[in-house]
């Protein structure tokens, strides 16, 4: 297996997000991309991350691999990366090798470990609502509403996207109208289900992968997020709902 | 009573500069002004701001109207307005609702809350000692004297305003001349008096929201700093002095 | 003694990369130049320092003096220099005089202090091995060991330098070919030598005074690091070896 990047920064970014929410991870690398499918420890939310092959300038995988490695000493070595990098990703003798050249050559070994967790299966869900809207109009939406409470509702109304937050003392309420920059694909009826803010400002970190984003949800359901770049990656986050007990 | 900014930055720097040294607060809102008279929990230093009817787009006060809220929890909120929002504040059932909007519309309520302490009467006081110079320059010079001690000096000399102080090991004196920046008014004695450096470091915050600066003092007398933004607002502090027992 | 800098950056940044690593030192103030020689308080590195009296605007020293002063202290009050700034040291009663002057004038004074320490002396040292390369370059490749070691071997080989970490986990290795940047003397036997990265990144904030470094090393020996402004400054940094007990 042998991989190089000419554009680091996807790679480097994306691990930086995922490595939030999850600290080991197994890869799979087959031949058309780099897939990683992870539940955070605490099993509230799922990570799933593509690296299509033709975001590579070099991809030579000749059978699918397997290979678990800690994520933060990853992070770590790939935020050494400069743009003008060529970045090479090799196996050898358990370890990832991984090379930054310009003019040096600079390689990083980092080692293959044992992840006991079986394969994660990405859940096959169905969301009424969909709604597709920029990346940073999701950041100043839970960055409103990080201000005053913990967890978070988002509800449909007819052409209205609305964002919800109660604390103990302050409320906020975000209203997003259908328009040029957002899309909202819903039923007539009102759909409302709370999530984690915790959670969500560590996934719109993704913001600085693609400009868009797409939210699906139900009630009660869990919520999905999905960032694309097209021909290059995608990376979705799926999470769990905060159901109360009332 | 509903206000409208088209510009929130006056409002909102304020509030965060306020908030530094006052938590809670009672403002009293009248046709003319928003009006804060406040005094800090250690009864050292007094904050008397005023943000005039002028700077608003709207200003639609029937009554005087007295509201008490939380300043760090507001200050907070306001941190949300991008200078393209448009910011309007509304009383509604013993909230205020605070309304952020452009292409999304945020509305944020804060409980109104129960102030014991009674108003706030700003003291009359008499300086013999005024100075008029730039806010960057009063910065400087307390940033200069933070290095080596607690507490300053302020002293007049004929023509020249004298910052010292003295630290256990280190000293610092700093000697602004009258000039084109800097207009002294003063008798011929000298005139000498002590503060707190820690409580002027958050005042000269207000830097951010005008050029100019007039501090006026006496010997063991309080000094007053005073911010103004022509037909905008005024935010002036009064800061007990240090009267030495010796 | 009087002493005036037209541009304060030389002395500012130089003082504060050593206070990182001596605090309390006694500078020698000759005809020619302010001189600083002292070791760290663990006697690890050893930092060389010589500002030339022609990096000055005025220079009038009668007698060499010593003065001991704490660098930390010292390098605050620097701090406080504006690029505007003409800074004056003069020695007055058992105390260091610091005058900054431009609309203003600013005057610190810092004590003399007694260092029981005797006067230290540069050791003779002779090298096999000299490379010369970009301050940047250096930097990058700490900051790349620093990721998965507390040490960094610096090795040659004909041509090439070679920079080596092994952590527990993860190993590091960056190759430096010989090219336009990068000069290396050394004779043809490979020469290998392993360094604290610890001590390694304070000295590499030297990089802020010159663009160029020269690196002095050979097997289980001292390396020394030297930076050079032609006329101004030298700033140099002599490192004890990690020895391993194998």
């Amino acid at each position: 297996m042998k991989l190089s990047l000419a554009e680091p920064t996807y790679l480097k970014e994306s691990i930086s997000i995922i490595s939030d929410l999850v600290s080991e991870a197994r890869f799979k690398v087959t031949p058309d991309a780099i897939e990683l499918v992870a539940m955070d420890p605490a099993n509230v939310a799922m990570v799933v991350f593509k690296l299509l092959s033709s975001s590579f300038t070099e991809y030579n995988v000749q059978k699918e691999q397997n290979l678990a490695i800690n994520l933060s000493n990853f992070k770590q070595i790939l935020r050494r990366a400069k743009p003008e990098d060529i970045l090479t990703l090799e196996l050898e003798e358990n370890k990832l090798k991984i090379q930054l050249k310009s003019n040096t050559t600079r390689t990083f070994s980092l080692p293959i470990i044992d992840l006991e967790e079986k394969e994660q299966k990405v859940p096959e869900l169905k969301f009424p609502v969909n709604i597709k809207t920029t990346a940073a109009l999701l950041n100043d939406t839970i960055e409103d509403v990080d201000i005053v409470a913990e967890s978070v509702t988002f509800q449909t109304e007819p052409k209205k996207f609305i964002v919800l937050a109660e604390g103990d003392l302050s409320q906020a309420k975000i209203e997003v109208p259908e328009g040029e920059d957002t899309k909202i694909t819903a039923g007539s009826d009102t759909v409302k289900s709370k999530y984690s803010i915790e959670y969500l400002k560590k996934m719109i970190n993704a913001s600085k992968l693609a400009n868009e984003v797409t939210l699906q949800f139900d009630k009660d359901y869990p919520l999905k997020l999905e960032y694309t770049v097209v021909d290059k990656l995608q990376l979705a986050f799926i999470l769990a709902p905060r159901v109360e007990n009332e």
